[in-house]
């Protein structure tokens, strides 16, 4: 898994600037990771498929969206710059900055789920993939549900 | 390079469907192929950085967003459906669908000049980095001057 210390060394670079100095403008912060958001949901969505039975179950497909989520899982995060809340629903909740080490540990929470689907998928068995689905679901569902504007 | 095969197995997989199918509503078709392109352009742009001396050098951060954007690159082309052109600017321009073999061929070539950015971050090389890196923006360029709404 060469995608490991990829990620890791990703990460580590993004926290090694103050987050505000990564964009150049608030809004560029909001895009980007609603960006990183919408392509993550799609290609889990596409694992999702394969699991509840709706499109046949590709193991090389399963691999290759699970990638994806598994990249897409370290981005967003550096983009909830200091000031950036949202105010339409689904937008990012005000208790993102007021409760930050919780928020942290949910998106922690969720990047782990999620590299136990990508491991899973490499299984290239549908049992362990669906095994490994729910708890990623939850752990989505657990921060959206803390940390998004309903 | 493990990314390799996978991302051909993701790009195989995307063709195996017609692209219609992959996308429930046409605005999802196009709120993923914009938010795959923001992440690539970000991630481009963290490369750029380094290349033209706004932050200092870092191979393994060069690497890590390079991993990024060759993901990226082999998104966008299949939220490309039919019928979802932009109205405004910096939109999908109808030229898409109607030299649909030139937009194939011009987002082969950005995919190729990626593949290069990428090699040249492995060598951890900046001289390599900065010149490979002219490549992709020119690639990006010359699709967006033809198949993107001025």
């Amino acid at each position: 898994m060469m995608i490991r210390p990829l990620l890791a060394a990703l990460t580590a670079a993004a926290v090694s600037l103050p987050a505000a100095a990564q964009f150049q403008k608030p809004e560029d912060a909001v895009k980007y990771r609603q960006s990183a958001m919408t392509v993550m949901a799609n290609h889990f969505g596409r694992v999702g498929a394969m699991v509840q039975g709706r499109v046949p179950f590709d193991a090389a497909t399963a691999n290759a969206n699970a990638e994806v989520v598994a990249m897409m899982s370290k981005l967003p995060f550096i983009a909830y710059v200091e000031g950036t809340p949202g105010t339409a629903k689904g937008g990012a909740s005000p208790a993102i900055w007021t409760k930050r080490a919780e928020f942290d540990a949910a998106a922690s929470k969720m990047q782990e789920e999620v590299a136990k689907l990508l491991a899973a998928a490499k299984t290239n068995n549908l049992d362990n993939i669906k095994g490994a689905f729910g708890g990623v679901g939850q752990a989505c569902k657990g921060c959206h549900d803390n940390f998004r504007n309903q």
